[in-house]
């Protein structure tokens, strides 16, 4: 079968690799319909390895590049192996990530993200999403209801993210959320914080077609960076004290900064964009604002609670996709595509045909 | 009378100034018994202004440079205003050192060390410690028991905002705590984390004097950086997974670094050291240990709880107490005596007389 390979920095090649065979016992066989390309994907294919096992083979899972990118993905199950019985054959599913040891003080406490031997579907396991067919735990899958399309399910992984980090940050109704950047992953969290029932709900965004999706998903007030000082329009909307809870969903200097800023006294800075490098903080503003800085690691735990919001049309996928490609075409009219024309672009997602 | 008044960077003199008339209404006449050097003394005379309003008044208070410094003291109430109810002529006093509106929502929440105009005795005052008299709100004064000696309390500001960190990071009985530093603040942290039933208190610290006085002073390990791997060192003493709580008492951007790292997933950092300028963090550590960094600022809401562990023996200020001097004394014996010998040093107290 056909699957893009991580070989090298801008060395992502669609190759031939071997079928999975029948899955070992507790794992499931998955064919995959979509599989939406991730921030991380391209930064792996630009400047990686970030997370990829390059150096050494994983410690779960003994995976060593060369590997299949891609894990936001919606599939169906076609075979399963010995003893599985959360899912059956022909079950559509969406895949969480996330790849525990099982034995760990976190995995057993339920937070196998923070495993310390965690490993990523696409980046540390045998296979990835942009392929046909990929083996997967069967605790990875979860089942997509019959209104819940394949294209929407791919992106069950970051909506599910972006439910768990406005849960993480306590976001009570009425509370006022700003969101650093209207990429996928800042319209998502947009999206959650408005049915967690935000007050005001504020996105940075230079991008004007990216500032007109904001407005059609829920935000009530967009700001230009370009055009507005920031610190001061965000404290006008909320009567000079800044946001309640503050989403960074960019990952460069300034936005972690401006993030911090625009945070109220004793609010709450969720990090969500991926910082290549550690990144200044202004510790001073910190303690005196009394503000707290947290990071939300992926969607677990929240599976279930994501399919159904939106099973229960609560998410608006659509205008979050601006395109769909064939597998072939990942790196020109994917990756590239999405590193020189970031304006016209959100989410695109790949089809294994 | 006398004060220690800044005028400029390595610019502090001990300069005659009027002494402060009959309080106003709801203020009282405090005479200083002793002052302790704070941190942020040091900062201002080596490299300030870091805090003091030198490019214009103070909003709340209309205070300006040059200032009279000093914020860390215990003294006696000489004279009342009209209206004050809260002490008397006679008491002995600890200060809090935060002046807020009392007006905005902030003060009327609670939370007057977040007050939106909020100044500092000391800093942004009419008066200061290092003086024989001060008048300030009253407030601002906590009554000392007999049993707390004047020394002792001179030192309730510091030890109550070491109280308010560790509540604030929610130590609770057996978590272990990590603190970065063992200058005053740190030993203080430290007794506030044994108070509040800390399991592990592990002390990093390069000074063999300050190590031996956190063993003194309730630390179950000491890690010289110099010598030790600190991270595999916490790691050893906490099962692999990093200190529940890490408090920072340095301020620089390596110990702001170590400090992060030296946090378990899901665990609490707590900044009190004082940063100059943004440092760096590394926040994909952050995000994918799901850490929180957090600040607390002050002692504000703590010092009766402080005193009362002071009465109760709790606290021990004796170990701390590594010099006492005369104002006249301050830059040379003081503020020069704690840079350029920082080894031999910890809290220096200063007598008006």
């Amino acid at each position: 079968m056909k699957a893009a390979v991580w070989h090298g920095q801008k060395d992502v090649r669609i190759e031939d690799v071997p079928e999975p065979g029948h899955p070992p016992a507790a794992q499931v066989k998955v064919e995959v319909a979509w599989c939406g390309i991730c921030g991380t994907d391209l930064h792996e294919y630009w400047s990686g390895p970030v997370y990829l096992p390059a150096e050494k083979p994983h410690p779960l899972t003994g995976v060593q590049t060369p590997v299949i990118l891609g894990h936001e993905l919606s599939g169906r199950v076609v075979e399963v192996g010995e003893g599985v019985k959360r899912v059956n054959v022909g079950d559509r599913v969406a895949l969480c990530p996330i790849i525990g040891c099982l034995e760990c003080r976190w995995c057993k406490a339920g937070f196998m993200g923070l495993c310390e031997r965690v490993a990523f579907l696409g980046s540390s396991w045998h296979g990835g999403g942009f392929a046909r067919y990929l083996n997967v735990h069967e605790y990875m899958c979860y089942r997509l209801p019959g209104s819940v399309s394949d294209e929407t399910g791919a992106m069950v992984e970051p909506w599910a993210a972006s439910v768990r980090a406005i849960l993480q940050a306590e976001v009570h109704p009425g509370d006022s959320v700003a969101i650093v950047g209207a990429g996928p992953i800042g319209l998502m969290v947009l999206q959650a914080a408005r049915i967690a029932g935000a007050g005001q709900r504020i996105v940075i965004e230079p991008s004007l077609r990216r500032q007109g999706i904001a407005q059609l998903l829920g935000a009530t007030a967009v700001i230009n960076p370009l055009e507005s000082e920031v610190v001061e329009a965000v404290g006008r909307l909320t009567d000079g004290g800044g946001a309640d809870v503050v989403v960074e969903c960019v990952g460069i200097e300034s936005t972690g900064q401006l993030a911090g800023r625009i945070t109220r006294r004793r609010g709450r800075l969720v990090v969500m964009g991926v910082f290549p490098r550690p990144s200044p903080l202004d510790f001073t503003d910190l303690l005196f604002g009394e503000k707290t800085v947290m990071g939300s690691m992926g969607g677990y735990g929240q599976f279930e609670r994501a399919i159904q919001m939106m099973a229960d049309k609560e998410f608006q996928a659509d205008p979050m996709i601006s395109g769909k490609i064939e597998l072939e075409d990942l790196v020109e009219k994917g990756f590239e595509e999405l590193i020189q024309h970031r304006e016209r672009n959100l989410k695109i997602l790949v089809s294994p045909e």
